[in-house]
């Protein structure tokens, strides 16, 4: 079997098999999901051993909300590659496009750029802390795999800590004496972040925009009252929400805007470009420190993402996200009711997950898996919505799906699930907080 | 004038200009080494004035030891943008590109890869941290823009680590405490680091195989034998010596193997990659921890280095840089023997550079760049050679360089340098340590 094959080599070769965590298959179906793809388009992969699928999964771990190889994109970047994507001089597309983002978020005036979400998060807390010296980090939702984050899970043997961990996350190799700079806070639980401010002396807080739950009791707003009140500077994880559900940041939608925000993910649709936007009275600091590097400067990141941003524009297609993202919903509650199954629907419009209102949830899961993958879908309970995911693909989708429920709603009745499945359990992910 | 104009739009909408400090024009010569460039080729940099340069300068600042736009590595490139550049399963390029680093550095085992030096080096030291605990580090050169590096010249406060420091160097917004983890170390300066070990606890030595200075009294081999003897991780840093002078890392050419290598800037002529490379006892330490990013697993990257290093290990590339070196260094000594100048010559054979031994050593620096501009050349006095540089373009620089040098004559004789130099002078370039 090809597959085992490579993934066993790049297991022999890679560390840690490869270069990102959400993209093990064991996290979904050991033995069985597709460790590697040969091409893609659309929101179709063709594995190694040529077998079609179609992703109603991650597409790209939320990188291709154009659909993969979109042409406009490409056709632009190669045009760029032919013209030398890196010389001795600046690419002049990189003042294009932070003017465009800076257009986008008129509350920014000043834009740095890096090639992954970590270092992107990074340079944020390097900018932040220029300005708030020794303050500590509050921080609430997922920012990468770096020290200063990390050593939030060094708290471990405080107990009161235990609940906000990313558990199962690894941590050995950062410093201890960073676990006094950051603490955190879950989403919703303002009483939390003022005792932070008032009795920790924290001064930057770092959060995603949204993730798994709906602000309550107008907390965005709270939030951003609280730096003001506070002078705290207030970061914006956008590498997940950005360029989604609206042309750039979700706390457009919210009317809440952060001092630093961060993009990443579908900015470039897929071509490697984080952008770091700031306030002019934070960014004016960035001279007092020293961020720079080399591949930051090259060309096809900052091409892609001002072709992506343009076409975006264009087709208006965070319309079309949140269009596909209602009819999702709905299907989802519509089989499920049909079949009698509880489900709970959360996430972001743009990217919806469900679960089962079950203690079989991972096994329901893991089925979902297992039979969509019989019929050439790559799927578990998430949806990255992209705009290639046409009515067509939904109706066969949800075709697929409600057959899957029918087979759940007998386990719910009492049928054992080794009748119907027939793989090996996936790892659980960690466990992310809020 | 377009370059100013977009220039000063950079520094408006970016903060500190550009994304590399080494590409800041005003490095060169202020106001007219060009910001910008439209397209490039071979050695050939066309400016946004349509101007157009050959670049006997950085190449990339060392990333394009193919020449700007490799047909070969280009198509390949483009070819797999073609069949998707990302999608929610993983590149098998990198397996490949994986197996293939192994090979030709058969002391390693295990690979990671990234997407800038500075995030490659900040993995090799949490590898090395989660197997030597809270060893503090000692650090010979330069190793990019994260906290753990740049909180050496935190210790700019103690005045026996001030001739060490990267002067002008700024490094606000990095928590105090990780200065107690890092000691720097002068290249050729083994007592030092004895001292480091023994007194210091360091247990984790990163350092550049070899920068300016050529290792005397078998330097690296006693490191070697130092790091074994006291059970260290050595780490290499060869983002900036891999892949010019031997088909893989300087090391190779010194016979000494380290526990790790850090490979960046020429390994994908100029597309972001980043390659660590591990023993296995090392490396199958990193499933302590946690590292992983979106990016990384893009596939251009691989695609690009695959091309690369195939087309390196063909034409036997190391040869023609080496035999370029021989010829530039015997052209830059004969010409200041000719003209009655002194000049030394230092640097590692891929990339070399000269010095006046003259106290106008800046002013005749300055003066090399104004007038080479005049003649359509990027230069100074550093030189990263790359398999571009053709006779014909050597001969033609000679040409120039050698009536630039009649007229530095004629200043070290008495004649005032105003009387030819009508520019600004460049910002001096950080003071490196080694």
């Amino acid at each position: 079997m090809k597959n085992k094959k490579l993934w066993n080599e790049g297991c022999k070769y890679i560390a840690g098999g490869n270069m990102l965590f959400s993209k093990r298959p064991d996290l979904y179906l050991p033995d069985k999901w597709p460790p590697y793809y040969l091409k893609a388009k659309g929101c179709e992969i063709i594995g190694m051993d040529k077998k079609k699928y179609t992703d109603t999964s991650m597409m790209g771990i939320g990188t291709n909300v154009l659909g993969y190889a979109n042409k406009e994109v490409d056709d632009e970047v190669i045009k760029e590659i032919k013209n030398s994507n890196m010389s001795t001089l600046n690419s002049y597309h990189e003042v294009q496009l932070a003017k465009k983002l800076i257009q986008l978020h008129p509350w920014s005036s000043k834009v740095k750029f890096a090639r992954s979400g970590g270092e992107a998060n990074s340079i944020a807390i390097r900018i932040a802390r220029v300005v708030k010296k020794n303050s500590p980090i509050a921080v609430c939702g997922y920012h990468g795999w770096h020290d200063w984050y990390l050593a939030l899970n060094k708290k471990n043997n405080k107990k009161q800590f235990n609940e906000y961990l990313m558990k199962g996350i690894p941590e050995e190799g950062i410093p201890k004496e960073l676990s006094k700079y950051i603490y955190p806070f879950f989403y919703n639980d303002l009483d939390t972040l003022k005792f932070l401010i008032k009795k920790k002396g924290v001064r930057i807080i770092k959060m995603e925009v949204r993730r798994n739950i709906l602000p309550k009791n107008n907390f965005l707003i709270k939030v951003k009252r609280l730096c003001e009140k506070n002078n705290c500077i207030l970061i914006f994880d956008e590498c997940t929400s950005g360029f989604r559900q609206t042309l750039g940041g979700l706390h457009k939608f919210y009317k809440v805007n952060p001092d630093i925000c961060i993009f990443g993910k579908a900015i470039g649709n897929g071509f490697p470009l984080t952008a770091i936007l700031g306030t002019e009275k934070v960014m004016k600091n960035v001279s007092k420190t020293f961020i720079s590097s080399t591949f930051w400067t090259e060309r096809t990141g900052s091409v892609a993402a001002l072709k992506t941003i343009e076409i975006m524009e264009r087709d208006k297609t965070w319309k079309t996200i949140l269009k596909t993202s209602r009819k999702i919903k709905s299907e989802w509650m519509r089989i499920a009711k049909k079949n009698k199954i509880k489900i709970e629907i959360f996430g972001i419009e743009s990217i919806l997950k469900f679960k089962f209102l079950s203690e079989n949830n991972l096994i329901y899961k893991s089925i979902i898996t297992e039979k969509m993958l019989e019929k050439g879908y790559l799927a578990n309970t998430s949806f990255y919505i992209s705009i290639a995911h046409t009515d067509k693909i939904l109706k066969n989708y949800f075709f697929h799906l409600n057959n899957i429920f029918k087979i759940i709603k007998k386990i719910e009745d009492g049928v054992s699930y080794k009748k119907y499945f027939k793989s090996k359990f996936p790892l659980s992910e960690f466990t992310r907080f809020n």
